[in-house]
């Protein structure tokens, strides 16, 4: 028999009682931002489970960590106390449970209707690090840009290959982005142009965020670094492509990114995806071994992007995908981050690189969705290269169980003109 | 006349009256850590001072911010605040003020002898960006991996290249450098190799501290950047270069430098440095109008690079350049930075690149000095190709005024060997 929550959950809902998301949220304009969780379409304030002195065990009864404006000190607590507020949250809500359940005013203080609430970025996020682990992805851009005979640079299969992003804008899920300027290159000799990128696109990520971190000095050992990830998140990594063309040589990609990245308010924990969990591809050649997982897993997580162009009533699908597309799992990431000695901390994101499965209907830009524009991609009557003025793009995954739904509700964001 | 202080100050002392440099200091080791400025021998302890009230201006009188742990909400304040505490300081410190001077009690209470205090960093740092400023090192590298005939890409000369860097690993002067771990590749089609890196190098820059900062999809005017920036640090930004040459195509340097990046802890302001301002060099090809100054500045910085072999009494000079060899500014630096809406924070870091002058004896790092380790350095009696455990690097830069001189003092660090 499937665990209920008191709190009426339908079917297609992406938070049922076995999810549980982390976010952070206001129930008012006015009020300060506190810790939730999504439980069907409400929020549960766990300030005030905190406050009422319902977190018992031994981890969180004494911590002021759902007392904070983001998640960094739960997170920084580690899985031991993540497991303690898990438990201690799915009994509170379960149907066979009375403290809350016939507590009408401990009820009305502490769930929110999600449709009133503001969510806000749910970590302070000192490094933000991309990815670039999915191998159709890696493939396409290579043919792309150098041809099909070198396609992927030998280094890839080698090691996952990430950059640093920029924190400073990592911005909330429903922000608006504003399309950057930059330079941009026709090609040959002729001077570079300056303007409003002609190439915005989106990527479709998702990011895993770090919970206790590692001392300067010290490796996370890969088999030990599913303990330093608290869970997942949807992330659209928005980029300029004309910029990042022409930038990009010798040093990686900067201001054709750096202008803004959106996250969903909701971070799915490992342990609710745990049943979802499914073998990651065999890897060839072998990893060296400081990157050879003794149990090698990724997650069953459908993803799909839909763009709703300014003025109409519809959105479109334009591309399907799955996270179970990585190469590189998410602990080979974080272990082969930390092999150098880099230090990571609590709240730290590690961005997946765009997810791109290997048909193309699954391809997880426009970029390689239009193959750079050479082909034109129809929308409800309409046609995009690459994202016009107004257009929103909306993110969502979920896991799909036996009778009920693990998700991440959406990742949006709407363009709006350069100035 | 020259300002004098009644504290005596050496003519070879980086901190006379004229620079007053600032810094977080703990005067105990069981303090908790305060901002202070340095003179001659003795840090000035800026929250004594300000519970004192001795910070009588607008800006600074009713404020906190000599009370935190670090400088960032000093730097937020804006330029009028800086230099309100410049004009108090050098008021206070000088000469012919009574006020400090003639009182003992406070004096005791406020001056800190400099060998006794612990140096922290200065800033709590958002965000980390390295950019490759100094033709020089570009032409170097260049020559060295892509040969003589491209050896610098053509969007060298049209914006400032740059990448992101890791924030959580910069540690301030005096720290240990662990030498990393990591996958080098030999050439061709061999496999990796995996172990302490071969090829451990430091490199000269200096860095940028950002001051207010800039809201997002809001660009910085490239003639307002100045009032961005609250002074500049000397930098070492540690390179494992077998590290760095198999990872960074296609995205750019990630844990070749991630392990550590090594901060002075003296923070020289603009104003300090403003005598030695001087012009840049002339730009060719034209920059486009976002990236053209009014006034295009350097500033005359000697910088001095000596290596300290383990058990050596002496340490030996490897190289001497100069901050005025950079041909993008920092404040085109700054401006392009945000050119596609990136938000700057108060406190992020804007590296400038290896500093390498023309002359041999003024490369930046060991790659271009021992040319990537073809030809050894000489060493009082022993020789380097790169960096060997416990080797000290230490980084020294100043001013030269007439009878004073404005200094960063020192940036060091040594290395320790791989666990």
């Amino acid at each position: 028999m499937a665990l209920k929550s008191f709190i009426e959950v339908g079917p297609d809902s992406h938070f049922p009682i076995q999810n549980l998301p982390f976010g952070i949220f206001k129930p008012e304009p006015t009020s300060p931002p506190r810790p939730g969780v999504a439980i069907g379409d409400y929020v549960l304030d766990l300030s005030t489970i905190s406050v009422s002195g319902l977190f018992e065990g031994p981890f969180l009864s004494g911590s002021d960590c759902f007392l904070q404006p983001n998640l960094n000190k739960f997170l920084a607590l580690g899985r031991p106390a993540w497991k303690e507020a898990r438990t201690t949250l799915q009994n509170l809500l379960s149907a066979d449970e009375a403290k809350l359940r016939d507590n009408p005013n401990l009820r009305e203080k502490s769930l929110v209707p999600m449709s009133k609430v503001e969510m806000l970025l749910p970590i302070a996020i000192g490094d933000y690090t991309d990815f670039f682990s999915s191998m159709h992805h890696a493939r396409n851009c290579g043919i792309m840009f150098r041809g099909p005979e070198n396609a992927i640079n030998p280094n890839w299969f080698q090691l996952p290959i990430a950059y640093h992003g920029r924190s400073s804008s990592i911005v909330v899920s429903g922000t608006d982005i504003i399309r950057p300027r930059g330079q941009g290159h026709p090609s040959g000799k002729s001077p570079p142009y300056f303007g409003p990128s002609r190439k915005l696109d989106f990527e479709l990520e998702m990011a895993a965020v770090v919970g206790p971190g590692n001392e300067l000095g010290k490796p996370v050992d890969v088999n030990e670094a599913g303990d330093h990830i608290f869970g997942l998140v949807l992330m659209n990594d928005w980029s300029a492509r004309d910029i990042q063309a022409w930038e990009y040589v010798p040093l990686g990609p900067f201001l054709g990114k750096s202008f803004g990245t959106t996250i969903s308010p909701w971070i799915v924990t490992l342990d609710a995806l745990e049943p979802f969990a499914c073998d990651a591809p065999k890897q060839d050649p072998q990893p060296l071994p400081y990157l050879a997982e003794k149990i090698s897993k990724n997650y069953d997580i459908s993803l799909e992007v839909q763009i709703k162009p300014a003025g109409q009533e519809d959105s479109c699908v334009v591309t399907r995908s799955n996270f179970n597309h990585l190469y590189w799992t998410v602990t080979q990431q974080l272990a082969h981050h930390t092999i150098n000695g880099c230090n990571l901390r609590p709240g730290d994101l590690l961005g997946t690189g765009t997810i791109s499965g290997p048909e193309p209907e699954s391809y997880g830009c426009l970029l390689e969705l239009t193959w750079n524009g050479q082909k034109s991609l129809s929308l409800n009557g309409t046609t995009r290269k690459f994202l016009e003025d107004g257009d929103e793009v909306v993110f969502s995954g979920c896991s799909k169980g036996d009778g009920y739904k693990v998700g991440f509700g959406t990742c949006s964001g709407k363009i709006l003109p350069s100035p």
